[in-house]
């Protein structure tokens, strides 16, 4: 299937396109109909679907076929003044959250709502001769027979690692998985029946929650401070007032907050928690990031008697795409890696090799250096924009690593509202409700900053602050309040922890 | 981490194992008393013992450490004229299958228990100079925003390739997944809850019953001849006295009966269990390997209402190790997505792009016809073996595609105590207990014959004859029958297919 050859049989409906025939949202001719009309076969009208797919003209919508797309304007709109409100609607943080997905895979959005950092800051070109190399060298019995565990070279590459930071993982560890994410439902199917009440912090990455659903399991949500991490006392009452199946903690730089728990408070968590045999899920795919002198060290660093299931990634630090993370699950490593068999058997080869390749050639904490300090620095610009272009009561979160910002908006913002304004205007967010079970934090959004040297970065951040003023002020009219619609400055505190929620 | 340098630090161990002083079944001394012992970091110990574990010498058993192997012999035992026999053990299917796999892992051993192909069957050269072409194109933002259903462009060509076999793909199918593996375990999730029954073939594949068991579904096993597949009319029966919630079924060569549907069946059984709402999942990982003049139409192809889970691999075919499959869910596409990407998210680039760039230029279909014409003729001479060395009464399936025999010996052979046996002497079997949920297929056994040009294969097909006639004789003997002893010859009839089950 060549592109130049496929391209042709694209031209009519790009043209129609073009010239207006086919308009935004309009359902484009069924495959059947058009294989008669054109006389083609089906496989040619897919491919051809395909590619004005792939050009972003058209979208296959489930069950339903293929719609010509809406065009977004990237930027270039007047501040509105005070735009009309629309009223929040509904929304399930499944659907939000996939809506999301979808949106950050438009490359003419501005992507602030982004998970993942830009990609030209990872060493794809290095990568792919690694693979090339790996996978020209492997034994041909590697293939059929590569352990359901993953690679042994990546593996020991991960173990020295680890046992670098002062983490000895044992002769079972680690566990290589589909990305992180494989490896946190894998660790906390392994420790949980159906029904079973799990602790996450609040906020939390909303992936979190939609893994909980999906395994049947209830949320407990604990305060979590922006600074600190998840709230120790909070949690001691909830697990003398319930029966925990597990507890989920991101215990350096929180998303979405970036709360880095001190060390002192990572052993104390794990002591509480051992203390009442509560399994932690450890998510710390963001250690790598840090903006400070050395690696955070994990939870599992002080788990003495294995209740601690640590997951790691090479997504957010060296190859996102390649999809290639990783479980430490103490005690339950036989128990996880029987679940892994059971779910996807392994994990693809081509990927374990190339990063083995890369890791043994000793080119990761290079990679690292310039990230972090890429990181870092529009960490701080972002910051800055925020506290200049943000209304009055704004305030945004500090954190020394990773590359999210969460902000607290007025009350009277709603986040929801502002995503929509600025999906509108071509920015993407990632709205507050997307972070909890109950929708809680209608005034907070998260701000992906990991995308240095992004022209449209700045002015979309002034715009962001544009569009929520507007919403200020407007909220601040309909109240009988004048507010002046004007955008005052952002206090540049800290984001204060929510209150503690009620228990699921 | 380069072997060379590490080889050294492994030496002191290999010579101790070489010299005895380190016996099979060993504990070598803890990471902690090594380091110790040695001056050396965990790192470091933790590498050696990984490099002693890939050169076979240890093994790393869940929590409790490195041992030192035990070291098979891989033939040239004399035939055991009536060998002692052991009491078969109450063993779980999953850790039996468990122990197979890690067995399988075994280069020194006769992969008559495998589950895949002889790895020298497979395009590796090819795909890896692939993987590096279209990695080295790659667009970076395909790499952080490579969309949950998989690389359109592979996409496209799976349409295209089911589109020239008849069957019309929807343009949200099909989603690219961590092999079929995950594809069966999303779409049976999408359509059941913990539980449900769900209708499996008897015998079927083992993977199914661990699938059923992880999701918490019970399962319903229905007789299933070895020519025809299912046997629809106890189908009908058994969905009219419970409530179903999913039929999960191989239509094509299945494992490891290799029973084809013929494409009358299929459309009973699509029909079947759509008047019911019933869904059917179909795996259909084995398709391409036809001995005959064409590919196996799916049932997916008679599917008008989308009640057809359909569900595919390169595993068998093009890539084992490459994790690469996919699921055309019908009207459950959506659902079968959003599960995809809570559990995992995407499926790993690479793997994608290198088979998406081998599928573009042409050369899979080359690659099957000669795959299919090695399978062929290996399971017709792995059939004569059979026939020539096994003892009287032993039936044995003929299957038309596929790299699987399916064997039915006689009454008094307890195939879990033949796999024991033969493990011991360095062949690899799969026993028939695998293959029911009940352990039932007592004195039944699968063959793997997909690995042409293996030496090791007809003398050890010979010597796993020996140890079942001696199984038998010993039977015979301890009945008080004289049953001599030797071993006669197969009979060449398709093996009967079992009793239908009680319901689950």
């Amino acid at each position: 299937m060549k592109p130049c050859t496929s391209g042709s049989r694209t031209s009519w409906k790009t043209d129609a396109i073009a010239r207006g025939q086919l308009r935004a949202g309009e359902r484009l001719p069924s495959v059947r109909t058009t294989c008669r009309v054109r006389g083609v076969s089906p496989a040619t009208v897919f491919q051809a679907y395909g590619l004005l797919e792939a050009q972003g003209l058209i979208e296959a919508r489930p069950r339903s076929g293929y719609f010509v797309r809406a065009r977004r304007r990237v930027r270039g709109a007047q501040p509105t003044a005070a735009p009309a409100v629309p009223q929040a609607t509904e929304v399930r943080v499944s659907d939000l959250s996939l809506e999301l997905l979808q949106a950050v895979q438009d490359e003419a959005l501005v992507p602030l709502g982004s998970a993942f950092p830009a990609s030209h800051l990872f060493p794809f070109e290095e990568l792919a001769r690694c693979g090339a190399r790996a996978m020209r060298r492997v034994r041909p019995v590697q293939v059929t027979s590569a352990g359901a565990a993953g690679d042994a070279r990546l593996r020991y590459a991960l173990q020295r690692r680890y046992a670098l930071h002062g983490v000895a993982l044992g002769a079972d560890e680690p566990i290589i998985t589909n990305g992180a994410m494989e490896a946190l439902n894998l660790s906390l199917q392994a420790v949980t029946r159906p029904g079973d009440l799990v602790v996450v912090e609040s906020p939390t990455f909303y992936a979190a929650l939609q893994v909980l659903d999906r395994l049947g399991l209830r949320a407990l949500e604990v305060r979590t401070d922006p600074a600190e991490g998840i709230d120790l006392e909070a949690l001691q009452t909830l697990l003398d007032e319930h029966r925990v199946a597990a507890c989920w903690c991101m215990t350096s730089f929180q998303n979405p907050l970036g709360a880095l728990m001190p060390d002192a408070r990572k052993q104390a968590l794990v002591q509480l928690l051992s203390r009442r045999g509560v399994p932690l899920i450890e998510d710390d795919v963001y250690a790598e990031l840090y903006g400070g002198l050395q690696r955070p060290r994990p939870a599992k660093a002080f788990d003495t008697e294995g209740w601690v299931l640590h997951c790691g990634s090479f997504s957010k630090s060296l190859a996102p795409g390649y999809r290639v993370g990783w479980a430490a699950p103490g005690r339950f490593a036989s128990q996880v890696l029987r679940l892994k068999i059971m779910s996807s058997l392994a994990t693809s080869l081509p990927a374990q090799l190339a990063l083995a390749e890369f890791l043994a050639q000793g080119g990761y904490d290079r990679h690292l250096r310039g990230l972090r300090q890429a990181l870092t620095q529009q960490r701080e610009q972002a910051r800055r924009l925020v506290a200049r272009h943000f209304p009055q009561g704004t305030r945004v979160t500090h954190p020394t690593g990773g590359y999210f910002l969460w902000l607290e908006l007025p009350p009277a913002v709603d986040a929801l509202t502002l995503y929509r304004l600025a999906l509108n205007e071509g920015i993407s967010t990632a709205p507050g409700m997307l972070f909890s079970g109950d929708g809680r934090f209608t005034h907070h959004m998260r701000l992906n900053v990991g995308h240095p040297g992004d022209a449209r970065l700045a002015p979309a951040v002034q715009r962001l602050g544009e569009l929520a003023a507007g919403l200020a002020a407007a909220a601040a009219e309909g109240a009988g309040v004048n507010a002046g619609g004007k955008a005052g400055h952002a206090t540049d505190r800290q984001a204060v922890a929510v209150p503690p929620p009620a228990s699921a």
